[in-house]
């Protein structure tokens, strides 16, 4: 299955109705929990045949679903706020010490506005390293040390953004990384509405086919915790899925129809992607309130990570 | 019909496709140019019936198409240029003398990126008007006197752009405007790729489903010249246009297929826009890498109108 | 006298020095209130004699001068908020009615970071109006209509902003104005640290050398209130005040000097301008930090106004 | 001497000036050349004593002054373009060879205006690194291998930019480091109008008095070009100027003055600093241009690096 979305959650539901399972994958356990308008739900992928059906790394996948994120009451943004501290916490402390070091890995790209999240919320978090470090006096010395970092996208500097971490890994020797990125969903009800969190690592780019080496503890030597909001849907992807809709909608008025059934069980998404798009740029589907989103997530993502650690 | 696009010569391909015409409509005159790269479409609405097949008032619509924006070679730039330039010219010198003072108009939404086009250029256009006011001794007496504004948008301001623009014409009494704005295409390799250049007035945010008051000669009293580039495509216009692909297709295939026959005559934009797209927001189909070609453009575009005016 | 400073409380300083005032000036009034952190100084001009003096309109200047305004605590900062909230709202419920319709006015250059205070303010407050006219049904019958407009500058316009306002005035007819500026102080202490709230008009650009036609009661028949932040200290001023203090303390050194003694009594302000500064730039001085004040800074005057309003 | 200046040749002048040399220092050698409106001062520091003398270490500086640059016409800009490439090129062709790799670093902090050239700088400058490994056949197989890092400041990251450029440059390995960076002047008229080229390293941040671990042959192992522009000149140190052509002044009309002659002496500097500035912020001289005239210069230093390498 090619899932085109990063969220987990995602594609365990596109597994389940490709498959026409009733029960749970196995390898998969799932639950939900509502807490007024915000939904959680944690999908554990727990062996090797949950891997490869969502073809995702064994760990913990929380989704955090919000109705809506700009123009809201304080106390609405608080109480998601208060959430992503809760969740990003609860998974932290399954890792590392109270006390340990953590850097802050901003991915995507500032210049591009669906893709500066990462950028963006590190530009936001407070910093801790440098003032332990010379400043001693100035701080608690319970406080954690924090650094940050953007390694920027593979176009702008010709360097994998793993390449660049790890190299800043070796002198830094933080005990974990935090990494935020801008996510591909296949729904556009989720785009600035979701925040996925995860124990299991990242690639960077990866759900927008430009996948490089991915940061994971395999690679890096300590446990990344990736925090990733959906901002974009693919167009050939939800083209895909409206003609999904269309076929079977004409399935039922028109039965035992051969040539539709076929098409039906076919991935046109390719056929759609080389008969509708052009090939020099890459075309998404995006709210047209992209940048005014970004910045109301920025705020929300940068004080549940200041609140957690 | 409901176009869903604001150029020109989209309608007229549509309208012929729609009504089967292997004939130029009736009170619609077109003729193409090709320089080089660039293809240049002259569409003249001459009569009413004209008028009320393209839902668009009696003028001329030129269209310069280009095959790449950003990351091309600088004498490719200056052809571009000079071509918007030459246009924008000649259509300037029907309606007005020389040395006739003109306001540049900046529509849309600077904080939105999409929609940022009209500010950006009003930002690098030369102005000189107040130069011949306080100044006239630093100015070439022949200069044409140029200002320029930015009057943001009703969701910004709580006043409409047409309301702003008319209290400002009244106190300044320019010659003519020059209003620059992002359209809304059908298309998406015409994004960010094409310029509409025409002197029939425009209605800010027309094309994207929020229509303003018009800004025209009829209502300021001035001729209306409107340069605008197409920066999006509505989702649900695109996906129509795959059903259509598709469904041709099948009928292809299963041909005699009179529930297919129906669907096709169907315009099911309304059907699908309610069942995919939740409506907090307005999803549109736009290039990952919107931010630096609204910037090439900007570039553009502004050393086009220097260089015309 | 030359004051060189928008701010009312320093011309009054400036004022009753260089005349050795023991009391207080003919036709002004002062007092002073301090909660907490913050210090209140309300300024009234309230006679001719005073209005000569101070070279301001007869009328009301609160000064509110805060610490600090980054990095500062949540309670802090709603304390700021608060204060500029009641000052505004009790000078505003002087001048109109509960209901009376508002245009918020954001003086400055977006793109010059110390200048934009005005425009960014304008882009965070709640607008109204619009919500009024086109779906009453959605907002309560009692809330103020609010509009808001960024006219720019004279070099990026080619009109003044002045001018600009009253075109829209005459098209909008609001009760009242409510300018947003960025001022000129003549202490780097004051700098992102102080808020001056007047009933009296506002002159745009008034404090950095290029005075144009004022936003009054006079020149717009409404009460123009003006909220403005000093963001520079010109450097020719500061460079002035330096020797002031140089010279003083030769002369407690060096008695009877006459050449000392004629130099203090002079105004060295030109004579430093023109020696030191090339004619080509406007050199201020300014923190270094200035792009995250003006971020902050924007966040807390336009929750105060919200607030208020 | 506390030179509180980032460009040799200011310190060459000051040097002399303050030990009322005519002839050159020992160990340092300059030579200047004026082409059109630009003059270029080559500064060679040869020795221990020159070290010691300007506080730089042995290598070669070179200036580059130029009239103005921003609105200019498209020639001069060519010509500045043109110079920066060429002294650039030939630095760089001293110390490695056509095609071995360049890694470019910009310096500095994006969020900060007068800080943020380096960032930008980054952003522009054409990237061939990632081609040349993954899309090998897409390329000249000749071109230089370019890659480019921005690595933020310490206030950000928590880690010093040195140890960030040393971890990327231990993964990339390239075979130099060009680094671009804001800079300090003595000298209001070089603001934005000045290019510094040496090869001799660079201490970021070491003009505004937060000096970090340097970027040279001697921490890096490979050779380190800087290419700065002065961007700032801090208040107190242009107050203090101020204060001693002031102080000529006096002495030349009141000649045998004890007192003032002691006053001359004296390095006021930190007496100025403390008495007039308040320590929450670093108070900086700029141009109130300073946004419009980081975006010109940003594309001329870019265009500039892109035709020299």
């Amino acid at each position: 299955m090619d899932f085109r979305t990063d969220m987990a959650v995602e594609r365990r539901d596109l597994y389940r109705k490709a498959n026409h399972l009733e029960n749970e994958i196995d390898g998969v356990e799932c639950e939900e929990e509502e807490i007024e308008d915000i939904k959680i739900t944690r999908v554990k992928i727990s062996n090797a045949q949950g891997e490869e059906a969502l073809q995702k790394p064994i760990g913990n996948y929380i989704t955090i679903d919000v109705k809506k994120i700009n123009n809201i009451a304080t106390e609405k943004e608080d109480k998601i706020v208060e959430t992503i501290s809760k969740e990003l916490a609860a998974i932290v402390d399954k890792h590392i010490k109270k006390e340990e070091e953590i850097m802050i890995v901003g991915l995507g790209n500032l210049y591009s506005t669906p893709d500066s999240l990462g950028s963006r919320v590190v530009n936001e978090v407070e910093i801790t390293r440098h003032i332990k470090i010379y400043l001693p006096q100035y701080i608690d010395e319970n406080t954690r040390s924090i650094s940050a970092i953007s390694p920027g996208v593979l176009g702008t500097t010709g360097i994998e953004s793993a390449e660049i971490i790890r190299g800043i890994v070796d002198k830094v020797k933080p005990k974990m990384i935090l990494a935020i990125d801008s996510l591909c969903s296949k729904n556009v009800s989720r785009i600035n509405k979701s925040i996925q969190i995860s124990d299991t690592g990242i690639v960077p780019g990866g759900g927008v086919g430009n996948a490089r080496d991915e940061l994971s503890e395999k690679t890096l030597g300590i446990p990344v915790i990736a925090l990733g909001v959906p901002t974009v849907v693919e167009m050939a992807s939800i083209t895909n899925d409206c003609l999904d809709l269309f076929i079977e909608d004409l399935q039922k008025k028109a039965e035992s129809n051969d040539v539709l059934n076929k098409l039906k069980d076919e991935d046109n998404y390719q056929r759609i992607k080389e008969a509708l798009i052009p090939n020099d740029y890459n075309f998404i589907v995006t709210p047209k309130e992209i940048d005014e989103l970004i910045d109301s997530m920025k705020d929300i993502i940068s004080r549940g990570i200041n609140e957690a650690l």
